[in-house]
């Protein structure tokens, strides 16, 4: 669907469409559609008009370019809309297209189901990325890595716990965005200021019969200048491209050349250079997920409406919430191809937790020495081991033999036994257990 | 509390000391106490040991700014305030000071306390602003005022209603803030590299504990560097801000000189200049609700935290969100005191509805013309009308009464009470009784 | 040109055309063409080769769509492109197609050459905006109006001084647009790794020639992960953003209808509410402007760039730095249109400067009295007098003298000359001197 | 001088007293003496009252925290200090201070003074570290070391020319940073409303004498409303911060346990780890730099002023200003450090260079064959080796040597000099030479 240049990239998945103009056209249609019906139910309007209104509200019987360019004159696309649905209409149900509305209810209202219609894709892409995160979690449970801080190796781990990371992380970004999408997209319909006064008593029942119609949720009170509503959806997105982002990261860092750990399945290669894998979906991932804390930021900064209809700041959240929503989708999407086809190299794993000769262990060792020792002394006595190993045959494992305070406290298979990594993951395993079972029960209630 | 330049400004209420580095300091031996005594009921060190570190663990003992000066060679404070505590404790106990524990476990753990402990006094702010908003929307539900759109007028209103929409909004952002503080607000506890290996199969033992003895969430898994948490709350205090900045940027505009609606109680005023009452409270709400959009955008843009420790972009947290914190706290503040001591000119209001002289009625007219003549000419009448109307002995009224159209349609007394701006306010009314019903909900259930 | 929804709004002015798909397409073939000409000035490659390859680089050659559609495998669209025109060129000279260039070498300095383009017009529109200001300036440089500071009026001023404000901003906003555009807009030449080593020994050469032919600066060394000259291009817009901003804002506070100062010539009207003049122009430059400091966030964000080409960082430049070139021009576009046609009511700025009845001069009577009477004397009567104004018969005036200390050193008509707020402008004239001579010297280097 | 938990990471260097709110006061107090004495030039004030005030504006005489807790009630600190200056100096000097000046006038020329002595020890740092990044280029311009793009090995650069990257990113953003320091810190002096209306015909005069005096520029006209100043400094400090993550970023990289090439001189170690050498001042420098965009957004946010003094845009600008300022001097000042001590293991960036074997030159070989053999030939031929390399003793090169198109165009020592990674280096020596020859240029015009 996408077609411009940068759009393979940038607008990856589903969510494209569901963000296009196009989609938006359609939106601001259905919400034509469904008031005309509301009012219908609450006795406005008769009803084979309301049918006739939805009959025509059809966004492949409108030409969208010259909407567009219509909109200069009154400053939105609604003006132009209402006269041309209304011609496609005809009398007598035209009089009653858009009745009692403001431009703002049909662009809110829209916006309110374009960001559910993104959703869809959006959502489906991270709980993708989330199920091949929880195969991961799973197959890769007893693979050791090294653990890395600060990007120095400290600890050992297992990709399996690393990969439980990312899914809990991502499972908790699309049940906050799920939270948003079930109660906090509302129907807006308030009228010309808020009041619904062109709709007499009947303005709140309009209100109820359009919600239900929309499957939106019905707002306490029109909130066409109080936008909580498009700031949660908007720390939501940003909330979960973070997430996306944070193991789109890892992916490049452990793909690095001198790493090795990972690759894409479709890494992005060269003919003549077989050993560049360069992980694309990792990158693109990467790339769209950090649009989203300025656009969140420029939402967030567009909340201070003035009175009853703002002086821009109204107008300026247009572009950043289809923004957002399609680069957190494309991010997503990206992540999921690279998660779903992430080639794990275990051996290179453990080849690289090996690389400091067991130094990793160094604290283990201490602490089990410290017992017989005494914190300071064992401390000691490891550090003099520690330092020695480079020049010892047989690395640290010989230099801690060579040290007397060590050798006659530690037998040496206990000494093997404790720079053994798979040995020290302390509750690696069980937090990839709750992970897993965090991640069905969601499945499950979903 | 707060003593600097700005902050009689900036720092406004109790958030300020809930977010000072001694609160930060009293956090984190806060998390010290409950990770020894977690550990004692683990069974991993004795009790008295446990109860001899919690002892100690009162911020008056410790010098700030030596631990801050020795934060330098480690990049972080907790190493020095490990090392201060550890002497403060003195043997045997003080072999257990911070077993098993990463700095960072202390310092997001510490983050969560002090974000708990600045949501008290910002909560109280933000619902003492909402009961200021629900008064005046209860006072006022009567008082007629012009709705503007776009700063200009449009159709009439009530302040009720707009105090209303304030009520709804800053309800929704505390809801909002509660529920982050209710159930996002978790323990952190991963050891070096989040398997807590150090404390063999004790680790999610004794991260339960924790949880429990700081009044935490216990989380599925160490969230180290799978920030949601952070960013949720960052999320939600960005949506408050915003909430308060909409209600503040209304009170400027309705204090302008020339629209003289409202006037804060303690406005700044000046000796020789009477006239002037700078509306301090609503600008300086405004200022500290400014910052948030940005500080949001830092702590999301930090997400993408590296391996098991981020190399940046942990340490890129804690200036923001503190700072995210005060001056949302602080927009809160000011916005209650604005409110609390809001001036209502109800007269001034009707005054300024009635500059237009019943043209905000227009439309009115308009409509119940259109039963009678069809919506075209009727509304090319009224039109007619409002031309004349400035030239008119009479005004609008009078030239609707000009116009035979009208004049043979509507009686002279119907005229007048359509152009009643008291009788075209559609649902404000229930909106008022809608928002004011949520409002108590939410007060009931607290 | 531009044909979505929003872009009557958004996208206003040939800003639009300026950074389309299409436009960025025909620069990567500029930089094709470009790169083939200078290798053949360096004799890497036979003349008429280069040649052949310049006359394929026709964007109408191409089809943007399947090029956009094939970007996905490789990650951006150079790859399709170098392709595509492989094809269009043919045998021989196909094989000196994109030789020794990289995908980014194309893609940066692409994105030079739709920046100083879009400079164009929007640098027009920006120049357009301030020669109508300089027009106001000149013009109303006589015309009283009250000074409002914190939105309450505070001392007169003239309306040609706050034009010459808004003059002065808008004209360092372009100075430093100029200065970005000539100085800082660079070719990007580096090969595969920024040594350019498959061009041997040419590779400065062709970097030369190159930055002559397309009219853009040689950089010292190749700057593909050296951001400056994006983020200094993004900082500059980011200013001319918010110098716009400021003037919108004034245009629609002084068009209020309470205010009603100024007028839209176009203003978006509304037929049955001929008092409503919605200043769109100034409402969609302020909704544009508002786009910026997000966008600008966005690309310093990115500036992090991984060794020789980023992980992700880079392809995160491309929406931000378009969005944000074509969101500042349309605002700058919407603000000329705004200016040019502003109507302004100087009746209505005088009778808007007499609603507090002098009180704005009681600090000239006060300054003027303190040298006969001591300041703090001065200051007593004068504010006296100020709390007497409101039930005065004659207002403030009468008030002054009607109080002893006031009438007994200050002759009444020269009482009537301090009350005159033409006669306490200070520097206002000689300041909108200065604003226009710095215009003028402006534009006659221009 | 910085005594907070965080600050010995977050406020590094001089920078952090230097926008201390000690520095501000003084800042404040240099403004009041310069205006006194400027009022004292234009005839304005006698020139022993202007010596009396100037005598007395000393921080250390005055108490900050009573100013600051006087300040809530006018909004600023201005307000206060004005008194209580007043009092210091006692009659009759006394009432000539702060003349015909408003708050703003004071805080923004403060604020001008403030940046430009942050600018001092932040400029010293940002040379100090372009000092180091220019050893660093000289020392290691023949130092090979495998240039990677998408984080992959990819060609051969030198750490020479990677520091010359840095060099001229960190140079560039120094000049940018001194040209807004040179040109567009100015004073700010307009009184109530802009209009310096009590100066009479003496306020150019005494601006212009003032800004002299505290060695700030002289605009056009003032500037309380036009951020185009402040807008500046921050893009500036925005594109300093962003180069500092450039070079931080590539640090840790290289820094990691994998890669080994480079580290820190005081690494923070652990000492049972040795292996282990955290990159502190990079990570401190990339946190300290991660602050920056978000405060830039809400400096650029704040720009639209309203009319003669902002509703709270103005108040906005103080905090996000200082904290900019600090941030990227700590920035500055931890990247000093980090290269200034920088590690570089010559032996370890060729053994990384190694581990493809030689498949980084693959490229060079297929274009040599080239010629010979036609493009399509030579490239399969070379990929045919490539993919046999892993499987052949004696690696890439016997593997080439199997290929008997390759056998017998290029004899065995010509492929041994094809593979040589320090012959297909290009212009990275010449590109380094310019580098530290725009470098020295920009040293000899200091």
């Amino acid at each position: 669907m996408p077609d411009g240049l940068f759009d393979a990239v940038l607008a990856r998945g589903a969510v494209a469409g569901a963000v296009s103009d196009r989609a938006w056209l359609q939106a601001m249609l259905d919400v034509e559609a469904a008031l005309a019906r509301a009012e219908a139910a609450a006795g406005l309007v008769p009803a084979e008009d309301a049918e006739a209104i939805a009959a025509a509200c059809d966004a492949a019987r409108f030409d969208l370019a010259a909407l567009g360019a219509d909109a200069a004159a009154s400053g939105n696309p609604v003006v132009p809309l209402v006269r041309a649905l209304g011609e496609a209409v005809g009398a007598p149900a035209a009089r009653h297209v858009h009745r009692g509305a403001t431009s703002q209810d049909v662009l809110d209202s829209a916006a309110m189901l374009v960001a559910r219609r993104a959703l869809g894709p959006l959502l489906d892409d991270l709980r993708g990325a989330s199920a091949a995160a929880a195969a991961l979690a799973e197959r890769h449970r007893d693979t050791p890595m090294a653990g890395r801080t600060l990007m120095q190796q400290a600890l050992p781990i297992t990709f399996g716990l690393e990969a439980a990371n990312w899914l809990t992380g991502l499972d908790e970004g699309a049940a906050r965005l799920e939270d948003v999408r079930d109660r906090r997209l509302a129907v807006q319909l308030g009228g010309a200021a808020g009041t619904l006064a062109s709709l007499g008593d009947r303005g709140v029942d309009v209100m109820g019969h359009m919600a239900r119609a929309l499957g939106l949720a019905e707002p306490v009170l029109p909130w066409h200048t109080i936008r909580t509503r498009p700031a949660e959806l908007a720390g939501a997105l940003g909330e979960a491209a973070g997430v996306v982002a944070k193991a789109a990261r890892d992916v490049t860092l452990m793909a690095q050349t001198e790493v090795a750990e990972v690759a894409e399945a479709a890494s992005g290669g060269s003919s003549t250079m077989p050993h560049k894998r360069n992980p694309v979906a990792a990158i693109s991932a990467a790339a769209c997920a950090a649009q989203a804390p300025g656009l969140v930021a420029t939402l967030l900064a567009a909340m201070a409406h003035e009175h009853e209809r703002a002086a821009g700041s109204w107008h300026a959240e247009w572009r950043p919430l289809t923004e957002l929503l399609r680069s957190t989708g494309s991010a997503a999407a990206w992540l999921r191809t690279c998660l779903e086809g992430l080639e794990v190299d275990a051996e290179r794993m453990r080849a690289n937790l090996g690389i400091t000769d067991g130094l990793l262990l160094a604290e283990r060792v201490s602490t089990e020495l410290a017992g017989e020792l005494g914190r300071m002394q064992a401390h000691e006595a490891v550090q003099r081991a520690a330092q020695a190993a480079a020049s010892t045959e047989g690395g640290f494992a010989a230099a801690l033999a060579g040290q007397p305070e060590i050798r006659d406290r530690i037998p040496e298979e206990r000494l093997a036994e404790l720079l053994d990594p798979a040995g020290y993951l302390g509750s690696a395993d069980v937090f990839i257990d709750r992970a897993l079972a965090a991640h069905d029960a969601r499945e499950a209630s979903a």
